[in-house]
This record gives structure tokens, sequence and C-alpha cells, in this order.
């Protein structure tokens, strides 16, 4: 199956797509829709959609994985981020994808196993994971890290299912 | 012209349509796009997103402006707001129109006189200023209230616009 992960937010969104087999997790494709903070805020949220819309179009994941959101330093900012992640969410569905969503801590604890992991931690598990050098920031490898978090869930998911069918 | 107001929720986003000339403003169409709070939260940001746009190419707005939020009761119902807010802004955005902006109290003041007017009073305002009897609810006349706070600004704009180039 090919994953998409992605790590919202209105300066850039991150995004990641992998290839995950029974076993065994492959880069495809990373990097970071970027807005341009002087352009009105409705013209980014449009940047985001479209880029997001390009990346499914380019690399066609058959799943969908966005990194959910509990906490935000104040309502100023889970306003701004409310708004990225929600044209993010409609390019997941308006490309008839269903999305799944999993808070940060259940993505640190898949990836780099402790859910107190930082930014730097998670990168360089992704790039050792994924056997794929990362550029500089973290967007990319954090949708990565969320890209990993639902093949990790996923696989996890069907050999419960395997277990069960088997009794 | 035509305006399209847009009170944006993630229970409920109301739209109004008004048709303005220079002096006069007349209702065309007002409502609720009410969402399934059991239904996933992607499949409600859709049901916005495709309820606004079907409105847009039914009544064909040139100009739509929206409620902007600044305060919330705490981040959780901000970070919701913004979903909404963000698939409302993308709607008109990607139908290629501008979107004005207003605060509720510019809208209040603009509409009742007084920025600490309840919702109430907006809506029989709305009511005699349109000439048009709204049913239950405050999402459909608070939509027409930003419409309105849309017309009465761009009409003042356009007299000093006039006013300047006589002189």
């Amino acid at each position: 199956m090919r994953l998409l992960g992605i790590d919202p937010g209105s300066l850039v969104t991150g995004y990641g797509v992998i290839d995950g087999d029974r076993d065994n997790v492959c880069y495809v494709a990373s990097g970071g829709i970027r807005t341009d903070p002087s352009s009105p805020f409705s013209d980014r949220l449009k940047v985001i959609y479209d880029g997001l819309t390009r990346v499914i179009l380019e690399f066609q994941p058959t799943e969908a994985a966005i990194e959910s959101i509990f906490h935000s330093h104040n309502v100023q900012s889970a306003l701004k981020l409310g708004h990225a992640r929600g044209v993010a969410l409609l390019a997941v569905v308006n490309a008839g994808m269903m999305v799944a969503e999993y808070g940060p801590t259940a993505v640190k604890r898949a990836v780099v196993g402790s859910g107190r992991a930082d930014k730097e931690q998670i990168q360089r598990t992704v790039e050792m994971l994924l056997n794929h050098r990362m550029g500089k920031g973290y967007d990319a490898s954090d949708a990565l890290a969320v890209a990993l978090c639902h093949f990790y869930n996923s696989r996890t998911e069907r050999r419960i299912r395997l277990l069960e069918e088997r009794r």
C-alpha cells in the first residue's frame, strides 16, 4: 500500500509518501508546501489545498494519515492551524480517500518508541527507517513519521485480524 | 452587485445572498448548511465546502464577505471553528472570488448601529432592512448581516472615491 502522511501548518504543510508491504517500508517522496505570509490568508489556504491535491494526483496514495491537534499555544494559533488543517483534510476527502488521525504522542511512540521524542530524534529515526537522508527543516520528516505511524498501526490491525480468522 | 455573506460554523454554516445597487438592497436567498455531528469531521468539512460551492454556483454572487474570528471560548472550539472557516474561505477562493472579512463588532455596528447588539436584535434589523421574515435560528440572519455590512462598507468606499475624483 502507498501511504500519504500530512503535517499541517499555515506556514508550511509537510507531506510524506511511503510504500509499505507486509514488513518493509520504503521512501517515495516528501516535501513542504510553503505559503507566503505576506499574501491573503485565503490565498494561502488555496496553496495548501492545491499543493496537497497535486501530491495526491502525482503519487496516487491509497491511504492517508494526518496529525491531530489537541493543544495549541493560544486561541489565535489554534484558529490559524485549524484553517490549514481543514483544507488539508478536504484535499484528502475530495480525492476520495479516507484519512486516519494520530495524536503527536502516538506518532512519536510508534516511530521513535518514546512519546517524548523531539523533532531531531524523529527526523533521525525516519532517516534510518526509510534509509533516506532528509533535508533541512522538520516538516517533511514529521509528515513521514505520521505515514510510518499509520503503516505500523495498519500492520498491527491486519495481524490481529489474521490471528482472529485462524482461531 | 450581488453579495454573499458567510457565517462559518462546524455545526451550521450560515449563508445569505443580497442584491444591492447604489442605495437599495434586497433579499435573494439565505439558509444554513448543516453538518451531522455523528459523521467524521472530514466529511462534515466536505459538506460545508460542497454546500457553499453549490450556493455560489446557483446564485452567482460577485462579491463575498465572511465574519472574522478573533476570540473563542477555548483552544478546542477555536480549532473546530478554524477548520470550518478554512473550507468556507477555500470554497469562495476556488470559485474565483475575493473575500472581505469583518469582525463581529464591525458587523453589528454597520447593521444595527451598536457593536453590542445581540443575535435577536441583528435578526430583527436584518428582517426590517431586507423586508424579509426570517425563520428560526440565527445562522442565516448572521450571514445576511455580514453581507449587509460589506454592502454598506463598499458603498461608503465608492462614495469616497467619487468625491475624491470630483475634487
